[in-house]
């Protein structure tokens, strides 16, 4: 996690490491001149050169693969040595980014993108009575995604919907709930269980106006190599989410950078943090 | 829990112990001639007579001592021998009959019945801006209720809101929701925190229509002999719950016998299920 | 909590409030010339007078009436009005002062003292095969226990063995363990579920020696008044703790200030933290 | 899981999935002539033709692409439809088959077999001071482990150690516990949280006398193409699990086929459940 002092939230960029050099040298091979290929940047701190694209609706992915492992100074240094770092006791309780989500105006176009370019599996995906593509989910490891689109109903390309932290348990995500009460953090919607990944979701906004989601891990893994990708219905969206919570409109319009037709979820939040 | 067989779901009468016989003789007395009474009931199974009463808003209520404690059969001995039965692994464990809950039209009435006849304390309430009380938590043990009673917005009186079952754990209420979601018991709302009281409830219909409440018991007990009601106001209601899910509207219509304003909320219940 | 320099560790004294002012004069006269009362004391800070008594076994006792309520201060009020303080987000997040566990020569005079002048009930028991007590359970409230003592194998008098607080869930217990783990802090034996009571603790020694207990609360309340206490024998005991860990030796050795034969216990300790 | 009747408890074989049938094909190549391969199998219920081996220990594996998705029947359709099976609400919800164990003599030879010869990745090993190895953990997924061999302390060859069902949560872990105690199966040790890979564990042994364990799954997943594995050493397994519970000695000798230094473990177990 980088930040970026900026006038406006949203997602500067995303980065992916590749499995290995080879594979990042096939990868810039195949996008060069493809149109979505910006080229070479210098690498940020802890990471080497990376090659920078972007997805059709505009958002940039950086591709690197070379890193610098974090070493724990030493009040950090966890019990455990096969930890990273110390188990905070501090706050809410974090253990792994997990994944993002961006919003997009073409759904499909950016799936197939992920899938020629790039190499990632759709997990699972939402669509349509008409045919259209309303989300998708994707992943390149056992995990039931390491990123989502959902459709920007504003119309508006290139957005970030929210960048989510998994903790150990459900348990955990309602204590990061209470946390958020306490500490005056704009509580959206949540905790409640999704249907698709069926884990257990609070998102919130961080003082900068970006949605931040805290998600539990749990068992499910897709480990099939001949996943079939679950395709959700209008109907069965209707539904609610997995215990009938209905998604709220903000979830459909408020993305950041905002646009003018969040500026009143964007007041909302502001009026109660003031 | 007695069941009996009825055209309409409802409560028939709630059951209270006395903390001795002695108790029992003076609450009669007490109660004798004042309006309140009905005179004594030869007892149900498993207790002995009872007196029964009657609220102002009309709901009956039983008092009495005499008590035949369960003995588990051999296939339902615990392991331990301090549970009074096996732990359960099957559906939702619940642990214990915790509060119910019902709708009163004169809510101020009902309390002062509460704390003048029969000696509970009030430990949390509502009252409106207009001075109107609008909700009542009342104990007469350590646990921070052990009934409540809200406004019936439709105006009718005697009516019943729910019957609630308390398990170990907040991830217990969130299992439950899964269990509920999975065999097709109607989720009105939840998993959620309450503002008050602290616990993660979930409200669901049991087939018959009554609506169940499963919630968390805590480490939160009214211990101190001189608490101070904790009286909540119009401005802090409309906050919504603990971390932030509204109160729906079904919540101040339905209640058992259902009344024609709630007719929709049965029909959109009775369809989920069909 | 009120902490004392002192050179050993150890409990200076418990305080229970009585249930109002009458009813500390009732004690206060019961116990006056009994042998077992010191006198009045002028009071700590947050509460009034204090009768001083000790129990059979030389454990110092005050009884009060009169207490300041807490008020927390600005930057601690919680978000919920219900709570006396914010729910904290650093360390191990405990919610009540749930019981302490003192030592004993003989287990039976003291629970006859506690039973005769102050009205405590016994909830659970050990009682060996040769008809003597080893330990013992008592409440004046819905918990199943305000306060236990067990044997002291060591034939000492006075001593202390723990202090508990409890946390919500049992989730939290194994947290405490992880938050313990990570900050040095001496686990003895735990988490772990105890057969009495069903509870999941975890027993730690802090920096200055005394034993402390972390366990959760579970809906687990004594609330018929008229409980017949658990007997456990010692066959049941050899059993070991609910889920079959056995009871360390240290347990029935090491209370505070330490004796002799602990001094091996408080080198195993020393000698972990350095 | 297959079930086989025989005389006495232990593994029959265990089965991989390779990636794609030309992993397959390409696995039987590098395998035949190599002295541990067996021959084709005709495959089992629910999968196609499978190639036997043995790792240096004696252990069978069979190699397997082919495999028939499960299709739950009608009554135990989930409710959501990316789940394979209704969410049990009765006994122990295991979630996924998780890794199994085995013991062997020569622990490093079968972790040399397993890297060279199947391409799984070594992610967290015990070295003991004169060099040899201990234990090994080894995954081709991003699961911190498919699988583990430790030494075994009766210098018997190809036998079986445990195997692991994951459920989601430590809390379910716990709950796994309680359920064991009621139903009398008996718990080795546990729940306690292990040093390596940090998931909570239980060792129960099933009526046949295997070791079953229950783990729960968190958010710790080996995702780093370049993870270096995690050496302990016997310094630090002398410091017991996590929270400090020593591995008790009938995990270094107890496997399924038993020897006859095994019985006494099988004689207190059996005497445990009659």
């Amino acid at each position: 996690m980088k930040l970026t002092a900026s006038k406006l939230p949203g997602l500067g960029h995303v980065a992916y490491r590749t499995r290995s050099p080879q594979a990042l040298e096939r990868r810039v091979a195949a996008l060069k001149g493809s149109g979505f290929d910006i080229g070479w940047m210098d690498g940020d701190p802890a990471h080497g050169p990376a090659f920078l694209i972007q997805d059709p609706d505009g958002h940039k992915i950086e591709l690197y693969y070379e890193t610098q492992w974090y070493q724990a100074p030493p009040e950090l240094k966890p019990a455990l040595k096969n930890q990273s770092q110390r188990f905070s006791a501090r706050g809410i309780n974090v253990r792994r980014l997990d994944h993002w989500n961006g919003l997009a105006v073409d759904i499909q176009a950016n799936r197939e993108f992920f899938e020629k370019c790039l190499g990632f599996r759709l997990t699972e995906q939402i669509v349509l009575d008409d045919g259209s593509e309303a989300a998708m989910w994707m992943t390149c490891t056992n995990k039931s995604y390491d990123f989502a689109y959902t459709r920007d109903h504003t119309g508006t390309r290139g957005r970030f919907h929210h960048l989510t932290y998994a903790v150990n348990s459900r348990e955990e995500v309602l204590l990061a709930a209470d946390i958020c009460l306490e500490n005056g953090v704009y509580i959206e919607t949540g905790p409640h269980k999704h249907a698709n990944s069926a884990n257990v979701f609070l998102y919130v906004y961080e003082p900068g106006g970006n949605r931040v989601e805290i998600c539990n891990a749990g068992a499910r893994l897709i480990l099939a190599p001949d996943w079939k990708p679950i395709r959700w219905t209008e109907a069965e969206r209707r539904k609610g989410q997995a215990w009938g919570l209905k998604t709220i409109e903000s979830f459909h319009t408020y993305g950041t950078p905002p646009v003018e037709s969040s500026y009143k979820t964007l007041r909302a939040w502001t009026s109660s943090i003031v």
